[in-house]
């Protein structure tokens, strides 16, 4: 063997479950088996939930008119406009100003923690969480604390918990919501708690993450920003989920800063913004027309999300060996499995379910290695029929393995 | 003045003078004045330079036929083929897999950078260099230290320097062929050179950022990787300049790894793809055209930015108090001030030029602070009348101030 180069340690503890289980597939996949893949949160991968013809019709045109270069680096000032109006829309006084464009919320999510987390800081997450908010924090040297959401209480968040659990070192307290992976939606009530808690500690911002806020099923969830009067606030969203397009890679990060704490911070925001140039400036195009446009198709996009989460919802409840807490919003179910077997290795449920019947899922301790475990992650974004062939054939799996 | 959240000090380091001239140039535009920029490689931001009709169309039918969900963490398997291919013609044996592509070369440093990098390293820059090469190390604890380009001689290497200043902690050499922002071109000679120094140490890996590969005047740009034997080489390029679509955001990373030692940064530069989900998938598409089709194109484009560049090398001999060395390659010119007032402060020099003739460059101690001192860098991408505009105005400037 030859003597490796080093590799750093922050990239080899990275692990991101939704992908890394993608690697095992994609082997099955080689070889001619179909894989019906209920593990990634992408409406386009699945026939019946296009991204909207008048949002492609906008970038196409963008590109024809030659619209290929740079574009500013915290984006086009049409589209922070956009965005900034839809944010007034749900509360609170957003300037243009205040709106970052992003390759995704995901670079929003690497350059948030690149300006304001150093050696000894925290960041509380929820628990299951989306994984780059532990993958992330790492990296610079910070590290990530998991607050309980309650899994026999609709994975509510345990306030209880997050008060035991801040400190000053607390820089980021986040809220998912709707939550992915479990699909809670936060009351105003509760936000309020989150803000009361968070207003204690002077150097603590809150991060909204919101990108599934117009998959939200109980009409109940509000804006972060809009509820927080002290508190700053960085509000996270983009064209992925609610508008149909993650290959598109725009998300945005919007600055909340009521009482005007975060001058600094935001001028180490704009300097990494800056350093990356921008995002992509025609696709920045197809984000506008869909913040502009007419969002009646909403309504039909949705309606079919919400048929195929009762299907869902009704298939668990009859198979034995699963459990779950019916989701409030977004598109994903995070599954109790109640087989002691499974309970304990809930990554090798995972993949042996790949293996022997060719239904991908992501297990759940990918998501938390202690409050996720013992269930995997769903997407119902997949069609009423091949959503129930997939529940077929867990149906078969654990009935298989229990005898 | 409220206490302030702080910054991390790791964002608050970051300097990126190319874009952060642009702040006092976006608040004289928003006064009403009209701006020459000569400030930013973006052959896009001006006229006679377009993309290519065919990769345009490529994007757009990729977005018409809905292909604008998320694609594979490493590229589209077609797009990584088709670099591969390139790769080779440019004569080394590079696999599909070898090839990353990423949000524009941008991305690809931070990866390489976040991958490989911890407290203590180095990376070995050309001096004057491409500003992330210092802005994004420190990001991770590491340090950069620039070796000589030789302002006296066209701007070629130092070997010298470079020798001197190797030890085991560099774990990156980088070489930037042709160079930004000086234009020199390295020879096959020079480049075996570099290959023969960093053999002698063995955790040392080469950048070869070849960007600006298809821009040579000299004929004699070859690839790093195709010279190395044993050293490994991360090669760079993308969308972004030869093929003039910087706003797509699309560039890759191609591993050359001739003895097998770099299996653990591979890994780790996979994990950290894996966890940012993907580059754009429709612009993806429109990349593969432009490797696929014909290239003929190119020479148009080319044969055009040559007459700019001879125009440039025409008017800067004939200004008094501006000398420039004869780049090869790239479209920048990187302008020696004579006068020993500006020649102590290129910043005040760039800065007075925009608030007095509205002429936009960068200022070369943004490059590096001691090596690129007393220059300044335009880019030649304008027309001819527009290069003549900044050309009079830079003149008048001059002997105003000189009298």
């Amino acid at each position: 063997m030859v003597k490796q180069i080093p590799v750093s340690k922050r990239a080899s503890q990275i692990e991101y479950a939704i992908r890394d289980v993608v690697v095992p597939a994609t082997a099955l996949e080689a070889e001619g088996h179909e894989i019906i893949k209920l593990n990634i949160g992408d409406p386009i991968a699945y026939p019946g939930l296009p991204t909207p013809s008048h949002m492609v019709e906008a970038f196409q045109a963008a590109l024809g008119r030659g619209e290929n270069g740079y574009s500013p680096s915290y984006g086009l000032p049409a589209l922070r406009s956009a965005i900034a109006e839809d944010e007034i829309s749900k509360g609170w006084a957003c300037n243009p100003e205040d709106v970052y464009v992003c390759h995704g919320v995901t670079e929003a999510l690497q350059i948030i923690f690149a300006a304001t987390l150093e050696g000894g800081n925290k960041v509380l997450a929820p628990g299951p969480h989306y994984p780059p908010y532990m993958a992330y924090p790492q990296m610079y040297g910070a590290s990530t604390i998991e607050y309980r959401l309650d899994a026999g209480d609709g994975w509510k968040v345990d306030f209880d918990d997050i008060e035991k659990k801040m400190d000053d070192n607390v820089r980021l307290l986040v809220m998912i919501n709707p939550n992915n992976p479990t699909g809670n939606v936060a009351s105003a009530d509760e936000i309020d708690k989150l803000l009361s808690i968070a207003k204690k500690w002077p150097n603590c911002m809150i991060i909204a993450d919101e990108i599934y806020d117009g998959l939200d099923f109980t009409g109940t969830q509000v804006s972060i920003a809009s509820r927080s009067f002290e508190v700053p606030v960085l509000v996270l969203n983009g064209v992925s989920k609610v508008y149909y397009a993650p290959g598109w890679r725009i998300g945005y990060l919007a600055i909340h800063d009521p009482t005007s704490k975060m001058n600094d911070v935001r001028d180490g925001i704009e300097r990494i913004l800056r350093s990356r140039l921008c995002a992509s400036t025609p696709a920045q195009m197809g984000y506008i027309a869909g913040l502009e446009g007419d969002r009646s198709w909403m309504k039909i996009h949705t309606s079919k999300v919400m048929k195929q989460r009762e299907l869902c919802l009704q298939r668990i409840s009859e198979i034995e060996g699963l459990e779950v807490q019916s989701p409030g919003g977004a598109f994903y179910m995070f599954v109790r499995l109640t087989d002691e077997k499974w309970a304990n290795d809930d990554k090798k449920f995972v993949l042996d379910l790949l293996h022997e019947e060719h239904v991908l899922a992501v297990h759940g301790s990918g998501f938390s290695s202690e409050l996720g475990r013992g269930h995997f992650r769903i997407v119902y974004l997949p069609n009423i029929d091949t959503l129930n062939i997939a529940f077929d054939r867990i149906d078969s799996f654990l009935t298989r393995h229990r005898q």
